[in-house]
């Protein structure tokens, strides 16, 4: 949840080290991982990749402890579709990610081992008042609920078809209520086989905002380091497999300003090395925007364009960012101004992605008909 | 639950007595009954009534079986507020009527055995989509939620508030689950120790709609009627007391139609008769109203001037209507055009009330700075 | 403009026939007509009708002043769609509703004389904060419009476009301003070749509610009868084709009580004379609804199931009823409970329509590609 | 108009001082070129300023080209509200910053020459579909409009009100048409002596998004620069005096990053210098953000910091960022998260600032009465 469980505002002095800046999301921990290793894999996690049709989808199991503390992330099996032109609003571009989504996530649930009758209930997480954070509000809205037709009138449920319930439950600052509060009291009372939680989050590269889909295993934890009273949701915790889906809706002003601050460097490294660029000025290559992110700048021409701040790592120019911004007020949490177009377009898409996957008889070509 | 829990569709033949046709608020029933035993008590039945300022306030208890049976309605204690004029968009009047309703409320609290500290669950049942069924979350949307504070920093919360929750939990349609699932999930959960629930109602006049309020302590039933699986929401089920307060909102054509029948006939009984008439021309006499509404036509005249429908008894012409329009898919029910602004207006009306009465701290001077 | 435009609850004394209830729709004038001449044909009118799958669609012309006379609508072209199970929200039906919109709507154009690169302007009357009255701003909404790429960057348009502009002006309510005074000054400025207008309408039929769409090219004039100030919207004010689409969205009380009257006259008339039945308990068998509303009742069986009443002409019965309840303030506008979701339905539909007719690129197939 | 008319995306290459970047708000610019001159005032400009209660007023005279020349502006008079504790979401601020903006822009309507009794039209430019976009539709929505009392029923509009009339015309991407030809029609038509236009701007600052109001008397020229066929609206082309008032709502991330940069380059500048500093950690201190942002750093420590980058000037350094943001697709619009909360608080701060400047019989006690 966008809004109000991860406060950010709070510490006014921050410690360096103390709260090192993670990732959500588990592809980019990995990345981050190989980077400062210098190698290709990293101990204790699997990685396989693949790009089409401007769809790069990547599976990632952390196998291990060590795997788990090398990347920061909690054992378990990762998802992740990147489109960095879903935010060109191309309906589609839409319709082929949720097409894939749909077939990438049947897969998951086969991986995670729920069966094609399991009973579904799906979790929309966060505020439907702040439209940044209605992501998970708005797939609720748009899921095609089954499970009181099997209760009521089992004998009408034609087959192709499972059990699926949803639910909104909202946030605390509306209900009074842990959101995990209400789950476990739903799950007890109604039974489901499978919890799917679906929520925005906050992003660390300007990039993936409303680009990233990340799908996993582990759960979710509303509110992680606001206090030890809320609990976690996951198959430890509800007895049943939490899958979350998670997409970056939002991200902060010492991120854009840190994100900023890599490109120029990456860029005047690469005019200063003469390095053949690839065209920047073709801006459906978007593969230039990852490749300038991971170029490696020497600490000699770091210091050259960016003096004592190009000689910082980025764990450093990160926190530096944050603690000049912090005090000042000034550390917004941002979302692009079309958030109203694109909460819908990526609700729409995952709604239809999930009533896809969910019911054998639902297929991209029927799935409009089936809901409103 | 105006949306789905009534389905006034599905019996195509109907059984003359079979299905009484019952209305939600027990002072229409209080109103038949003594009508019918002309006399000016019931049986088991307490009632007082006064009227100040516009607003038409009673109070009955329902104290045995015998009342319960004579007003079709369980035992229990029925608070109703009945204002002709909301419907005129006063802003005034409703403040002065949410500030009156959450005087009676503090009184009914008291009644009902709740003290200053009991920790409240506000319930608002309906469907948000459908507007004419969208009262019960919007007041849960304008209500003041205190109960996280409570839990997370209680040395924080200042003196003259107590713990309250809010959910609205949405319609089956929408997810799937039995209201009560998710109710009697929450509540053993987070322990509240009174329920209060929210709800559009069916009216059966036309005068009523978006003009009467009333609290009960008998707790709801969503979808009464419509399957054994459903459970009551009430202190039985529950533990704990529940109190629902509803307002009529809808109305179908055929009380539409009845009702005009009856306007009429009063009418032309009172032409006929000479009685003097109060005023027929002053719209803000709405006393009149209720006086045709509750005059005696004698069978003689009522054939005369209606037939053979003139002779026939309330009931009777109800069931008659009723069977007519029903299997012609012409029994719409509708709702006033102003839908919008009068949800808005009452929604406004009742959490401001609610608000007021659930925290001594809160008062209709400061009401509007405790919330957005 | 059904929100503020036709004030209902002005005129407290009635004077009967001074005000003979009208109606919008030259299709139930009609009908009218020729059930008081008992012949099959009106002087001056010409009427072509037919049924398919559904729905039944009629063109009349009223050649001349005398067929103007008869049937209290101004010469012209009328095109009406009747489509009873229009609010069964069945998306496969109104999905053919829309084709079949285009269709005869590309046949309309042709008969006015509007070419195939006429520029249009769509203008979307109505309130959008009253959803009974929001279908003009939502169809407005969901156009797709194109005359500024016409302007801007006429080479780039492809063939199969014309220019085509829309505007939701508000009610004087909201802008302080005629809704005409606003749109003679935007053809000024802007010089389209044709005008469209989108109004919810009133209805004097419960059965036409979200069922019936007119287009009729006599131009649309915004609160007749409320004051000579305001200007009619046709082609001898505008100087260019005013072509008018309407959909009645509400209806009042008295005529619920004048129809439900009429349904249970005809439905004792029948039992009592033994006329063989469409079987009444058939809802899908609308046909019957007409059948019922154009029943002839002899004046003696009227009188004997109705008394005095029964004796009435149609007009003052209406008249009675409606004498009646205004001034008891009880003459509601109404509208379905789910007119939230029929405004969405039929606008999309139309929007949907009008995109396919005025556009030689655009179809049924590819309309929803076109506009989000 | 956020949405379309201010295209960022278009020019793949920038030529440094070509576009020099402009900033919309006179007292931006005014203090750039003090910084620049290094001088308290400048030639052909007055400017007085006062801070009461947190909020910072400026009024500044530009009286002739010279001083248009140095600022970038049109001569005329600009009014400035700075309240950097507006983020905060403070009703009782809310409320004391509606009142102020009442007062001054009285004032500012007298310094105009507008009288008491001059009609007004109020536009309320942008998008009402893209939230950030939405202010000027949202402000007249809840405009008191009163010019159709005027013209129907003169004689019952009390005194102390004047004829306003409202109107969002929605953008060009909706409406196929130019705002300025809507306005030019509307204007002819209905004949106001004044048009006020609102207007959701593109800040060129972090720290102005929903905390500063401008109003001027100079106009407004929608989407400037795109084209020649664009008129602007402005006491030359309408013959009235157009007021223009513009909040920042949005921003780029090459803003931010440039922003942050400043902020790092003050703050690190500060730590070197052994400048005593405001408390840095006291986010009420909002001052020190200006302040940070005027700070002047020299050449050399600019260099030692910030090496190549820190050597340039405020204009190069955000020519760099934009140059580098602009081809990756990566210089996203943003708006803080909690955009639906502020442009709903600023548009009503606005609102009933204008309703109680407008109308002498309005008030700050009483204005809530007036309107919905």
């Amino acid at each position: 949840m966008v809004s109000e469980d991860q406060p950010q505002n709070n510490d006014k002095k921050l410690d360096l080290g103390r709260f090192p800046v993670r990732t959500d999301l588990a592809r980019e921990a990995h990345d981050m991982a190989v980077q400062e290793r210098g190698e290709d894999g990293v101990p204790g996690v699997e990685m396989d990749e693949y790009e089409e049709n401007g769809i790069t989808t990547s599976w990632i199991r952390i196998h291990d402890d060590q795997g788990a503390k090398e990347l920061g992330k909690n054992p378990g099996l990762y998802l992740t579709l990147e489109v960095p032109d879903l935010r060109s609003q191309d309906s589609k571009l839409q319709q082929r990610v949720s097409a894939h989504f749909s077939d990438e996530f049947q897969k998951f649930l086969e991986k995670v081992g729920v069966d094609l009758n399991a009973k579904v209930l799906i979790v929309g997480l966060g505020n439907r008042n702040v439209t940044a954070d209605a992501l998970g509000p708005f797939v609720v809205q748009h899921t095609m609920v089954t499970r009181h037709l099997f209760e009521l009138m089992p004998e009408q449920v034609e087959s192709g078809y499972r059990p699926v319930s949803a639910l909104a439950p909202g946030v605390m600052g509306l209900t009074g209520m842990e959101t995990s509060e209400i789950i476990f009291g739903v799950v007890e009372k109604t039974r489901p086989d499978l919890v799917i939680a679906i929520d925005a989050l906050a992003s660390r590269a300007l990039s993936r905002v409303n680009t990233t889909i990340q799908v996993a295993d582990t759960g979710i934890n509303p509110g992680s380091g606001v206090g030890n009273k809320r609990k976690a949701l996951n198959r430890e915790t509800l007895g049943i497999p939490v899958i979350a889906i998670g997409i970056p809706t939002v991200v902060d002003a010492a991120t854009i300003a840190y994100d900023t601050v890599e490109f120029v460097l990456s860029h005047l490294n690469r005019e200063l090395t003469q390095t053949k660029p690839t065209n920047p000025l073709d801006p459906l290559n978007r593969a230039d925007v990852k490749e300038l992110q991971s170029q490696e700048v020497s600490p000699r021409t770091g210091k050259h364009v960016l003096g004592m701040v190009g000689t910082l790592g980025a764990e450093e120019k990160r926190q530096l960012i944050h603690e000049v911004l912090e005090p000042l007020g000034q550390n917004l949490i941002v979302t692009p101004k079309e958030v109203d177009a694109f909460i819908g377009d990526m609700g729409k898409l995952m709604a239809d992605g999930l009533n896809c996957a969910l019911h054998e008889a639902v297929t991209p070509e029927n799935v409009s008909a089936h809901v409103n």
